[in-house]
């Protein structure tokens, strides 16, 4: 028997890690990579921290090279080559240089598509202004650093995680940002009122921040350019950054007769296998089963694509004995200036549009313990089912420890532990690291007292507007943030003052964190009073700069 | 009927959590806290930061005082009170005052006891000399920071966690430091090889460090002990810290017929319970369930204290509808100067000594993106078991990022989750972050590659020696840090100089970090020689300063 002939066509994140494991298995595979560009297995995810000065040396975001991986992993790598058709039947692929044009073919035992996805440039006018830019690679970073240079004003357009990474980057290098989003928030993966935290530091830092606004179009003239929005607002840049979204690059599947599910992303089986037999695909162009709440999405992200390539090279040397791919449930994050946010497994969004029956909570705890220095607020954000309190995902912000939570609650959703299980995780504490209930189980103590009918949960303030509302911080608290309507009896002194509390109707309790309120509910309740606990306090309704 | 009175005996932890817990769910409730110190309810892991003056303010030190639980939570608290007897046939508590001696007795429905445990104070010749302290208390640390004012050498004896912290906190307010350990490592909750950079670290700062040595007895002139070790060595200081360990603090339990496991601990059932109806018991006192190997524990940590308290209040009110506790795992951390090191769930030597079959293996990765500024390496061991692939432990040990990954691991223990689990947990990845392969997922790649035949590993370079070694790394890196025996075939050019390796004998490859070596054994084994990989790297091997 010959050697295997294994074609990947596209060499970053997916591509490169399935060549590599594919050589793990196998010296005398023969293994060639079909890259467009002239680089493989760049650091994409750094691409915006070069621009920003962050990460100095270009060098650095280069993880291989052709060569090195022709030395390390004995790869074909054919770079500047276009993958034009694939010929199931024949086995084989057609190739053109980017360079020359010259036209050839390759034939492959096992194809592995690893084409990612494109930035989306929608076709309005004025958008081929060669000032208005989008990043995959390193030569679009190279470009936006050379036309920032000559640039003092930059509109983003779309305030998702690439959006704010630029944003961010571009204004600590001393450009004036503008950072436009259709939707009335930023980082839309996120639900709205965990993105708040987001939308105050950007405008504190100085970021022009245009929320609920889309763009119609561009007028360009000379090197400014004006980007004419939905509302009339015009905002002029002389570069822009389109950070709006992704389309797989599935073209190249689609004419050679793969199946691609309804947004055009290849479907995959377990083993990464596509609707024709020995052809593959990983990363950003395929969709991935969703373990959550069964089904299929399309996640882009690097990790995912990593393991998928691993996946697809067990399978093309172990067959079924391969560990399948358990899907990809999307955990991610972002930083902002000094905050970070992020998201593990199901949005309240995703949850609603899918019509999936689902509880929340959102609690409020220090990073570390509150009494050692540096600790710092996490707002955490917890969705369960209610049919058997399995976690379905969490959304997180704050200054520190933000990752862990949700690396945490991640691990927690890959193995469908449940709410109980959450209240007796047990961490690492020292007073440095974390507490001795970190916020995480706060969370699991939450959901399980709202299961247990210990805590009536409101979810925001304005659910409780017009009616009985107690305010039970103390009155400096209650002094630096009022909420509206509200009287005032610190918790110490609820017991004693009960008689000033309408028992024939609802009492709604709030506090700064949503902590005290709670005691304040229980102590109602346990006297009688239909009492409900508004999560997330007054804290959390705190109004937002610029709005 | 009347109702309901709790009493509970220690006001710390787990006494004042199950005090708060019953307050949520019984308004009526009499509740009664018995504390013989003058406090409750204060950070007990804060103590060492005030002695070093990283937390300033003693008053942070006082999470709630007797006249805040009033308050709050209308307890009855008696402070500086001693419970001297049991009589669970009366349901009552002998009670006598600290202050005066004056007796009295005390009624209970049901009863706490969260007693806690005692810093160990062995009965050595001069063990008596007024400057040499434990740390337990506020009281305990007040005198250890008037002590050490007029001290300019500290020994501290016992180098487990608080030894360490003790230590570490002590030499940054400029005092000279002896650490002495029995054992020939610090920090014996964890494997020995883990606990080598915080030896270095230790040493690098300062700090005298006395391993495999232990305490003959103390002779004091003065305000001068000297302590005399086993070896004939003297230590001369003006304060002595003993942190040899905790003993359950449960004769009253034991008196009052209660039943104790083999090492003095109370035994408890999954809702508290003692083997005497209506009594229950908390935090260090207690035995707890050990959910991964069977069996109880002793773990004496916060944590577990305040859930094992709110069990206690559920389980009073609620039954067996009440949510048991699972069980304590141990997760613990310390932080050594820049350096953390901790532990989750069973370490090697406990596997050993249960006789539990294993298997391990230890990586290295970056805390987050290598190509993002400030990344640093993280050493993480990991045990499994070979029957289910069920993790069952992990070590880890770095300057950032060490608690995530502990916290993670613990999580994935909890949920009886396996090495294939890790190799896909999907972690929240932005370069500043995390990687898009984690050092866990890594641990998992490494853990099934072993299950696999893809890696047959060595632990140590000592296992190797005297075999033919192959050191994969680059010369310049071979240069500063050589293996001693070994041929240097960087791992690009080990396919050309495949001649130089006897195909006869076993080939061992190392690298630095134990990564590239894997790969230099996937080549040598896919070329038919029998080819191991030393886990952990050269780096692992570093020589000790000053051994």
């Amino acid at each position: 028997m010959n050697p295997k002939h294994i074609v990947i066509i596209g060499g970053v994140a997916g591509g490169a890690s399935a060549a590599a494991r594919a050589r793990r298995h196998s010296e005398s595979a023969r293994i060639t990579v079909i890259e467009r560009g002239p680089d493989v297995s760049f650091a994409n995810c750094g691409l915006p921290y070069h621009i920003g000065g962050e990460i100095k040396d270009r060098e650095e975001l280069a993880l291989q090279t052709p060569e090195s991986l022709r030395k390390l992993l004995n790869l074909e790598v054919l770079t500047l080559t276009e993958a034009t058709a694939i010929d199931p039947s024949a086995k084989t692929v057609a190739l053109r240089s980017v360079a020359d044009g010259a036209e050839s073919s390759i034939p492959y035992d096992q194809l592995i598509l690893s084409p990612g996805a494109s930035p989306l440039r929608p076709p309005l006018p004025g958008i081929d202004h060669p000032r208005i830019l989008t990043l995959r690679n390193l030569q679009d970073m190279d470009r936006i650093i050379e036309l920032a240079a000559t640039s003092d004003r930059v509109a983003v357009v779309g305030a998702g995680f690439i959006g704010l990474e630029m944003a961010e980057q571009l204004l600590e290098i001393g450009k004036q940002v503008s950072l436009v989003e259709l939707q009335p928030q930023v980082l839309p993966q996120l639900d709205p009122e965990m993105t708040r935290p987001l939308e105050r530091k950007l405008r504190e830092k100085g970021v022009e921040l245009v929320l609920g606004d889309g763009i119609d179009g561009f007028e360009g003239e000379g090197d400014v350019v004006t980007a004419k929005l939905n509302s009339g607002r015009r905002i002029e840049a002389e570069l822009v950054i389109l950070s709006i979204g992704v389309r797989p690059d599935s073209q190249l599947a689609k004419d050679a007769g793969i199946a691609l599910g309804p947004r055009g992303h290849i479907t995959v089986d377990a083993f990464q296998r596509t609707s024709i037999p020995d052809i593959y695909a990983v990363g950003d162009a395929c969709e991935s089963a969703d373990p959550i709440l069964g089904g299929h999405v399309a996640i882009a992200l690097g990790g995912p694509a990593n393991r998928q390539g691993r996946t697809v090279a067990d399978h093309i040397f172990l067959g079924d004995k391969a560990l399948p791919y358990p899907g990809s449930i999307g955990t991610a994050i972002v930083r902002v200036f000094d905050l970070a946010a992020g998201v593990t497994g199901a949005s309240e969004n995703r949850l609603k549009m899918t019509k999936t029956p689902y509880e929340t909570v959102t609690v409020n705890g220090p990073s570390h313990a509150s009494y050692f220095p540096g600790a710092e607020t996490i707002t955490l954000k917890l969705l369960w089912s209610p049919e058997d309190g399995r976690v379905l995902g969490a959304e997180a912000v704050g200054v520190d420890g933000v990752d862990k939570r949700l690396d945490v609650l991640a691990t927690a959703i890959r193995g469908r532990m449940t709410i109980d299980d959450l209240v007796h995780l047990e961490f690492a504490y020292a007073p440095p690291f974390g507490s001795a209930k970190d916020v995480i189980n706060t969370a699991g103590f939450a959901a399980t007292n709202m299961r247990d009918g210990m805590l009536i949960p409101v979810q925001t303030l304005g659910e409780a507007e017009g009616q009985q509302i107690v305010d039970v911080r103390p009155p400096a608290a209650v002094e630096k943030l009022p909420v509206p309507g509200a009287t005032n009896i610190p918790l110490p002194t609820v017991r004693d003052r009960l008689g000033e509390i309408d028992k024939s109707r609802p009492v709604y309790t709030v506090c700064q964190m949503g902590k005290t309120s709670y005691f304040a509910a229980r102590i109602l309740a346990n006297h009688g009073y239909d009492a409900r606990s508004i999560l997330g306090g007054a804290w959390h309704q705190a109004p937002r700069d610029g709005d």
